[in-house]
């Protein structure tokens, strides 16, 4: 199976959105946990182990094991092996380069870590984008809409008549158009926002972040995720990371990623088929 | 000595702008070492033993030791610890991420691998990048306008009456006005363009690659790359590190550094101070 057909057949099984986030900051580990590397994987591995049975796929964030050196990173490639593997694993890396060093990029993230997926930048145009692609059957996630505070510093730039992550969204479409492997990064922050890049550009597949701790709305990032070439992501990372600081950490992990997962399927349950 | 005051000491011992670009491609490796991760490093370290002395500042690029997994990080480590302490170390990495994942990314990149300065996105906006600045000292560039072929699919969209990097460039200058420690990267591969954002924010300085095999004019980038409030520096790579593929790579690779120190210090010369 290809990694497409493997998340079409957990949203299938699962009929949920949910992509659980794996970010470890060693300041937010439950109590029981070391604050160094070993803290980070035992949380990671954990949460993987916990809640991830109920998520259509994993999306691990690769600066928090870069953090502590090439330990983190030996400690990432672990955590990634223990994946299991009938899941979708995303690795949000946000990487965006010059042609040659792309392809060095996509050495490390798809043929080293064996990511089903990546998240990329689009500053650099194509060349950035392209190396990833020649990997057959992997994805690609743009960032055209982020969920950060300071998103609209460039993003909201007026180019024409629209804002400039719109024009990214409608150039990756253009660009790659009928290409399901190519989807875009839209943070939920914003729900006009989603709503009108998904009305814009009706077919890629949305990895949508920004659910749950930083305020994004659930229903409507499960309105706009999925797109009429691909099924779309809704990652939740603090929500269910830090649902517990006690030694019930896996309990109360496993517990609000069932809760949130029954939650986007009752929305997808209303959806239009 | 802070590692602009590093920078400016080197600048006025050697009088030039090279700086050593370390982007060590296994299939660009003299014919003597293996296509491995221990190649590389060897690769790497040899330039650095050959060529640094001629330059004023030494820019690796992570992701070619990326692509050898949590070894080639390792490698890196080893790589960062032996460049001479006299040295302005810049880490091309082109990170950008929201608050959190950047303050991830600061400590892999100025905490773990001890940085002087980095290269950064500002695709996400100031969030990604203020994570950077609390390091006292430290310095990043943001990329403005790249030196690959398709930068232009985003840099050149047409913002009001100007390109999208040049309102990339006045906006870091806005929101970082007087801050010597935050410079931009701005490609030499179009002369004119370098020219004109150089006018348009004369304050930072500028990390111009794309100059040797991307093509890049030199006396157009030695012109540009000084800021008023801080040096500038002109990136080379592959003309220094593929001079020669036979035995005498160390020799070929010493004597093109010097010959392309040289020529800037030349540029230089013929500048109005």
């Amino acid at each position: 199976m290809t990694p497409l057909e493997r998340l079409r057949a957990r949203v299938g099984r699962l009929g949920t959105r949910l992509c659980l986030g794996i970010d470890p900051h060693p300041d937010q580990l439950p109590h029981e946990l070391s604050r160094d590397v070993a803290g980070i994987e035992s949380f990671a591995r954990g949460l993987l182990e916990a809640a991830a049975e109920h998520a259509i796929a994993v999306k691990i964030n690769v600066a928090f094991f870069e953090a502590f050196g090439s330990a983190g990173v030996a400690a990432l490639e672990r955590v990634r092996g223990d994946v299991p593997a009938e899941q979708f694993v995303v690795l949000d890396a946000k990487r965006g380069d010059i042609g040659i060093t792309a392809e060095r990029y996509a050495e490390a993230l798809f043929a080293r870590l064996r990511a089903d997926a990546v998240t990329l930048s689009p500053y650099l145009g194509g060349d950035a984008i392209e190396p990833f692609l020649r990997y057959p059957d992997r994805v690609v996630y743009v960032l055209a809409r982020t969920s950060n505070p300071s998103a609209g510093d460039l993003q909201d730039l007026e180019v024409g008549n629209a804002p400039l992550h719109e024009s990214v969204a409608r150039w990756v479409v253009g660009r790659w158009p009928n290409e399901e492997r190519v989807g875009l990064v839209v943070g939920a922050t914003a729900a006009d926002e989603l709503r009108r890049i998904r009305r814009a550009v009706p077919n890629p597949g949305f990895l949508v972040p920004g659910v749950g701790a930083q305020g994004g709305d659930l229903a409507a990032a499960v309105e706009a995720c999925d797109g009429a070439l691909a099924p779309g992501l809704v990652s939740v990372s603090r929500a269910i990371a830090s649902a517990s600081a006690g030694s019930d950490w896996r309990q109360a992990a496993a517990a609000s990623a069932k809760a949130l997962a029954d939650r986007m399927q009752e929305v997808s349950a209303t959806l239009p088929i």
